[in-house]
């Protein structure tokens, strides 16, 4: 089982310009067939399926350190897409206009508005829905592990060309954070396979052959040295990950650690505010918020909601009462 | 992000007879429209996409606190299809006679050997992988609590049925307990519905219209009083939750509760033995086994693994000398 | 079975400016999740699986109703899409010219183009075909109540946002009548419901929170007080919904009636003009002409065509013989 | 738009000996490429986006009128499907017993009954749904005619095959039946062809080359002039179809005609009995019952349900009381 | 088995003035239902299904020539979506510049450059994957005729609408050449149906009703007789294709033959320029070069490469010294 | 473009004891994600998709040479398949009895009987169809590079689980067979791979770790030294192979050696007879023969069919007038 921390793995930016096209492009990294629920889905039924945990328990705990990293990876692409879909809808008196998507018609994915409240969908750049054929868990440790070390060179190339196309701050911070955490992931499977069969895989990095030194949003998680650690993500268990993930970094010869915390401080995420034009909270959402404020007083909680969002959160009534 | 627990939210007794085609139809609830993969992902991605979340507070709270939960049900189930697919191949001597599968050409999903070593996987009872489609999250909350308690509704539909179908004793204690939290879910959305509307929808319980007290499994876990709590799943997050939860159960009268702690004790899983006829977790574990104890003693861990799996686990080198 | 009327429930425009990209967005009402394809074969299956007609026979009778109403709005949306498709390409001579279709590269769904005659397609604004897996049929009478509820809610959603992106006249006329229809079912399913459970959902409505008389489009449908009324879109069978959609509407609290015609008097389609550039009805349509009117006189028909079409109805000939 | 009459085309056997094996079996013909559906939903998409319907009324009317008589082919299938399943569940004092599904396991598809109640789906012989790739709307009049014909002689394929595969006495009545009016609706689009390009395409008739006067279920409806006649399932509308449905017909030399009436007489559907084990209706059917009465009886409606249903339709109280 | 000949069936344009949104329509003559995979991998199953081959043999020996020549067919719609993809990306002294593919947001389908290298794919113009649903194969010979007859009917409709509607010289030399072509298999296919019943279908030609020499395009192939041609595409296997193919054309009346070569002489395929922005062949293309030529140095291969490519074929060095 | 040789790679046995169920798993090698459509599609897209072809010539030959292989191994499943399907229906004088398919009722796949005539499909062992989405054509060397590496150790798998599964002569023939020669192209990807990036791969062979000389059926093509070779499968092409596949096999050490001869010798197909019963090649075969027969003479072909079979053929008439 797990537990939720409800804070964002790292810090992004808040809305500003929207992009649906630049969103719907983002969509990739989430549903696509690399994108992280792909990541995700992999490594958690690998774990789920590990035979023989206990005699080959650095490798279970490897994958369910990295598979749980990886729920994070898609609450943050999800954090982003929210945050280029922002502003797309205008807002009037905290009503939406009668025409408030039509300047939307033929941009972007149509279900970010038709379907959804200008929201993340499990789905790819081109609108597919995500599917459980991208799992793959033969049960074969090996086979998993080469797989995995694929997937994440495929995931690789896939955050390297949407930094290439979207230019929207929310999705630049984005792939500069994946390209250093999955460049970690991608090191610990080659690593694991090496220490099954002992074959030198670390002339294969970096695959596709852009070093992440040259791409500016990723300095600041390389000088934290994120490129080199590994979280946990557990209190107390897997803790065994260090007889496989260790020795030098393939590029820069640092190395390799797994982190004494267990997971990275992250930061809060951004109250995004209402979109009214897609009924998201509502079609009145200062009704929803007065029906709240109702409930968490007759439950003897503090007149201040309790959750922590970033400084940057929108004040849903001011939002609401922009004329 | 998350951090994950390594123990199931519920114990599950140990491998007996194997019994693939009913692993085959368990994972209806699995990868099946109203499986734990849909429930799951249904409300992470709505707790994602929440918008106005410090107005909403309770709500979001709520979400995000049912969702985690369901992490866990994927897990549980995953679990019993792993534990019922236990042996449904011979060992001999550690290796895989020649023809290991023909007994099971043409029963259960062929998947569960073809393509997996004896493992679950994302698809339904007729192997149809889960898709995105299956998630709702159309930002709008009355909508998406309106589909989230027809989903509970139609999860439970399911769960009872695969009931009726699979006697095997580890889906019978999988069913059991997941009626019981299942019920949970589908009372608090039908109440956060009740807050915002005023609507009164009690008087839908139970739906399917089995009260769960005529079930056997469902027995201890209500004796617990886990038809009446809802755990937070989160250490510190998440605590407006009791704003909605709260009032009477519509079939029994008991007050319910948001439990003072995040989550429920649990069991450690059962480490399963190795399957070398499917190769998992190779077709000689014994020397992955042999790997891992080196690396782990060139790590300074201690001799035994520290993972914690139940009393019922195999010694898998036992396993691999059984004639 | 069924009897076909050869007119649609209410009029639509004649074919105005084309909106290629608008009907584009159309088509998630047709064959998207919540699309009409969706409502008509969901109630029609589940009237096909009832059990116990004659013991539940009101319930029967009820989702036979709006399952044969559901198939007039699949038969709408259809028109609307051709409607809007009409004059996309250009005409010269009664020919195509050489690049008739490059104005349409990357605008809309390709398909209406490039596999279709400017027609309506069983996919949904993505392009993504409709299918099986979007109907429920559990035949659990008050699940499936329960889906359609929410279906009706999901529906009404789309159809809110499709008003809001598409301001075409055909789009406009379309979703405001549908809104009105579709809000007639949603009370119906929720009545039946209440007949079934004695549970009060009546202040779920509306839902989304848009009351329809905010809506222009909506007002003429109101003023005849088809928000009140159902059709047993039957000659003699369907009596008995009168047992459960009866009372007040939980909007205006007028009284529900169940209409003494059989169906909506409703207004003949118009009939849209050859396009020639997608072969439709063909490269030379004026042959097709031809040869209808030879085979009509040799079987002693009547010099002028017999059916019934809207008086905005294209001359097919004055179509083709613009230059 | 359509009305609907409550009577199915042709009359099936009532529920003998349950067959589950033999349902998934004809369900190739309800959600198949080739199934009732496909012929259904092409016939209507393509007299939806018909352009120039009154310079090619005939072939406008043809249209409409087989796609008119396919709804009642897809109810027939369903119908079947029901009525072969039924029983396949015990009953004990109206309730199910624990492991009333555990016979069913690995049997037939796992969705009749995990998530249906025992009816038919729209999914094919696989349990893959249908889909809208299956219908072909060129818009191209005598491309769609080709496709038609195509597609007949496919579905006549199907229908032959399962007629050789399932013995139960619905799936021979069924087959028997859609054999002889499939073999008309093949004859018309040929003779359509003929008409439009002055092909002469009778001499691939029967395709598959097996006559129906071999197969001894079709004969009550070839004593009956079924194979010669085509129905306009319109009370005043497609008249014209006469000037293209006409000629002898391709293996018996008999004229072809247009039915003076406009559909079939029919005959009432079976009322099939609960199956209390799937919830259909529910899980305590009498209770709906009761419900039901006591509205019917507010309503002022007649004590003896005004539902046509078959001679052979159970009394819902006498299966539930059945011990 | 089979050999492959690294040449095009006939010659293409050089790359000129990149056109993506045309690429991702004439995806649909690649992916789509009606696509050459479709008409390729229908008559390669077929041919594979083929029994009594001996008894048959012409039949057979037909579906083998074509089918074979259908792989062509792939290649070369796959040759015209490169060629049109190539130059979308800017080179910046052979490196990929910060923003490259930022011009390409929104711009046709999402997956030639987020998930390929500016390379086609099996998917059709709306981004979806080709699919076996399309592969028709009933063992059936008349019935798989009449399919195939209908498949490239269908296949001529959207090539002319390709041809509509996208005006790049790689794309107008396609269609050019793939009407011609495709007009003798649909020839081909009608004939072989005449020669099994008797039937008389010449007069369906052409369908749709354009005739191909209306068609600039088509030209220069029409004068070289390819229109009334059907290579066997094997050595010396297929002979007794000529007891099928033969006899007048529908259209001109001229004979049909069976050409003496094997194959058309058809021309290099263009050697198309690395695009570094999407890593094709990779980040730094002149390292692989450089690897390359040392592996062909030390295998003892002559200096230049032994392949032969047009004489358009770009130097990859210059284009990555482009600054 | 190719040319098509009318014999398989290597021999099969004759029909035998038909084995429905073995012929369903058996598909998963044809249409499943790591059967052989997607070995063959994937390299041969990732061929027509490569840029700069004379700069890296070596590697676009390896591409080639290997892609085309493939189809053989596609034709080789196919043909098990057909082989282990010939006989499952009865054939009484040439006729099918009336329930002909009835002892196939619930075994297999349903579509090879009612979809197909007892044939090979593009579906998988589920019978879900193959799709282009299993395709991998980053356009990305390396990259291309690894994941075939990775998907011929998924076939690996996939093939070593049908071989345990299903032992029908046919299937271990096949299996024995692919099992060597997908070895090559692993040890060629994994070689092309280190001769690009310096990386050691060789110690991950053999993956899944049972080397091909513990499977006897294996024996007799290595005793040929069929797991060295390399065949060009070209006439005069992909010369620069050599450049790459050489130096020593990583299991044996022996060294890697491309053919001289373009393709293996292999052995004519097995003419399989005629089954009435699913209308292949119809359900009067001896008719076809019969219009062949006088197609042939017309054309002044040669009394005896000129087509190569194997010795085991049928004679189709024998089999049509076996009682």
């Amino acid at each position: 089982m797990i537990l939720r921390i409800d804070r964002l793995q790292t810090e992004l930016p808040p809305p500003s310009d929207p992009d649906p096209a630049g969103a719907a492009a983002v969509q990739e990294l989430l549903g696509g067939k690399f994108g992280e629920m792909s990541t995700w889905l992999n490594y958690t039924f690998q774990s789920f399926n590990f035979r023989s945990r206990q005699g080959a328990r650095p490798f279970y705990d490897l994958l369910c350190s990295i598979a749980t990293e990886e729920f994070g990876h898609v609450e943050l692409v999800s954090a982003t897409v929210n945050t280029m879909l922002t502003g797309a809808t205008p807002i009037d008196n905290g009503r939406a206009p009668e025409a408030a998507l039509a300047e939307l018609k033929g941009t972007g994915n149509p279900h970010h508005f038709l379907a959804g409240g200008q929201g993340a969908l499990p789905q790819n750049s081109q609108g597919r829905p995500w599917n459980g054929d991208y799992v793959f868990s033969s049960g074969d440790l090996i086979e998993d592990l080469t797989h995995n070390f694929f997937l994440e060179t495929g995931a690789r190339n896939n955050k390297l060309k949407v930094y290439e196309m979207v230019e929207h701050p929310a999705a630049r911070a984005l792939t500069g954070y994946l390209l250093v955490r999955g460049g970690v992931h991608q090191v610990a499977y080659a690593r694991a396979l090496e220490r099954l069969t002992g074959a030198d895989m670390m002339k294969l990095f970096p695959s596709p052959r852009i070093p992440t030194d040259k791409i500016p949003e990723c300095q600041p998680h390389i000088q934290r040295g994120e490129h080199l650690k590994l979280y946990r993500f557990s209190e107390n268990a897997f803790r065994e990950v260090e007889a496989v993930f260790n020795g030098p970094h393939p590029e820069t010869g640092e190395e390799l650690v797994v982190a004494e915390e267990p997971h990275p401080e992250g930061a809060p995420a951004t109250d995004l505010p209402p979109q009214p034009a897609v009924f998201a909270p509502g079609y009145a959402p200062e009704e929803i918020v007065e029906i709240a404020q109702r409930l968490r007083k007759d439950a003897g909680l503090p007149d201040e909601p309790t959750g922590e969002v970033s400084e940057h959160s929108a004040d849903p009534f001011a939002a609401l009462t922009r004329a």
